[in-house]
């Protein structure tokens, strides 16, 4: 029985030739992708111009890929999706902190500091202290869990985007820890800042009258045996970039306080405790 | 009034931040699209690591785009989306010719030729005639209607291809028709041929058990005057790949008769009239 391409039954023309034997992993994604993508070009009755816009926008996209620059997810979290995929992965009990996107700037590696060091290096900023405890659902302290962070410098650029003019490191380290749970270390408060939008991304967020900028945000993977690994930011609770991140990363949950220290060398406490999930 | 990202409120988050005085045009397609792309992942409930793998294929199908080669278009193509957006943008009245995909090697500006010339200048293959008329939906023959026409030659590849192999314009020529409405000219029984399967785009057809071959064709594009352009192949009746064309170009009604012709230096003949909708 042939079973030829038409307008109306398109979606059962392509996704009937799948042969019978693939991975049924395969079958599944692609059978609702097919699905939802011709639904989507149907309902909008897209134009062989547009089409064209849309292949030539893709190709661009791809093209300026490079290994220090992702603009496809880039893409991914204008459009909401890099949040999504996120949210229906690590879905949690009400009470525990929620993820958020990880962003392009995390670095393995970073040094092992003791708790009350200062991960700030060049001297840039307002300072900060971020003080807070590791806690399970009942609030009980959680001993060895390690605390990833970092965050952009006052000029609003990561150590990795300008490794000449800052210093490796800068702004970023790693806690443990101890019986009380509790943590504390010394950077600055974060600035916001535009993702890149020199390319494709930055010219469709300008179709679209959106701006590029993040809202301040200090960044945490909070990892402890038998919890669920924690990715999200903490963000600055006056920032007016909060409620139209161009990455759409922010949840009422994740805004800290900012509170002015008085006396003393530092400037700012932003008080946050974390609750981790069970495995 | 805030409105921050939730996995239940995603499409409204996204679509809600989009500025009030865009182009109404993209502003309805852009809706469209992150609402069947967010129900796509949320119905198929993509993993972190499927996310991953579709942002290294999409970067790896932009990479391998060239001048001579567009492997969005091949992704569109072998999705159905080539033919989709063609067909909702060319729906005729019944009778007339249907369009089929334009395919990626047409080359504008073939050599005028008189009826019945030869187009096949590298004496490979199996001759054919092909014959008949353009013709309105009433049956009435249409005068000035200018047929171009290309196919590949008897070993699978257009002259693009094989610019050293292959004489320029071999299996390409374009006719006028007179009062009769009718049009004949000597080509070669075309053969089936893959498409490009090394990039990305064979890695997706062999995950899906599917081959990258496309059924012998001719491609036709028919002009005239008052009448909508049919951009259109007629298909080898005998053909074995006919119900599985790799970009499901083939419809019922393009499969054309090639009859053999006793003696002479002929051995084919295909009669296909193409009946012009107007516009
Ligand atoms: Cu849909
Ligand atoms: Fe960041
Ligand atoms: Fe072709």
């Amino acid at each position: 029985m042939t079973n030829y391409f038409t307008e109306e039954a398109s979606v059962e023309a392509v996704n009937g030739r799948m042969a019978s034997d693939i991975d049924p992993r395969v079958r599944e994604v692609m059978t609702l992708l097919v699905k939802h993508l011709h639904a989507f070009i149907k309902e909008a009755k897209v134009s062989q111009q547009e089409w064209e816009t849309a292949v030539r926008f893709l190709t661009q996209t791809g093209k300026i890929c490079s290994e220090e620059r992702q603009e496809f997810i880039l893409l991914s979290d204008t459009l909401g999706v890099s949040m999504l995929v996120d949210a229906i992965n690590n879905r949690r009990q009400p009470g525990a902190t929620e993820n958020t996107v990880l962003g392009p700037f995390h670095v393995a590696g970073a040094p092992r500091l003791a708790m009350g060091d200062r991960i700030t290096l060049d001297g840039k900023g307002e300072s900060c202290v971020f003080e807070g405890a590791v806690v399970d659902l009942d609030g009980h302290p959680i001993e060895g869990a390690i605390i990833d962070v970092w965050s952009d410098n006052a000029d609003g650029f990561y150590d990795v985007q300008q490794p000449d003019a800052q210093p490796k490191w800068n702004n970023r380290g790693t806690f443990v820890t101890g019986p009380d749970g509790r943590y504390s270390f010394v950077g600055i408060k974060p600035v916001s800042y535009p993702i890149p939008a020199d390319g494709p991304v930055g010219q469709m967020l300008k179709q679209l009258g959106r701006h590029p900028y993040r809202p301040a945000h200090m960044h945490y993977i909070v990892t402890a045996a038998s919890f669920q690994k924690l990715v999200t930011h903490t963000f600055v609770g006056d920032d007016s970039y909060l409620s139209s991140d161009a990455v759409f990363g922010v949840k009422a949950t994740l805004i800290a306080p900012y509170e002015r220290v008085l006396g003393g060398e530092t400037v700012w406490r932003s008080p946050f405790d974390f609750v981790l999930n069970p495995l």
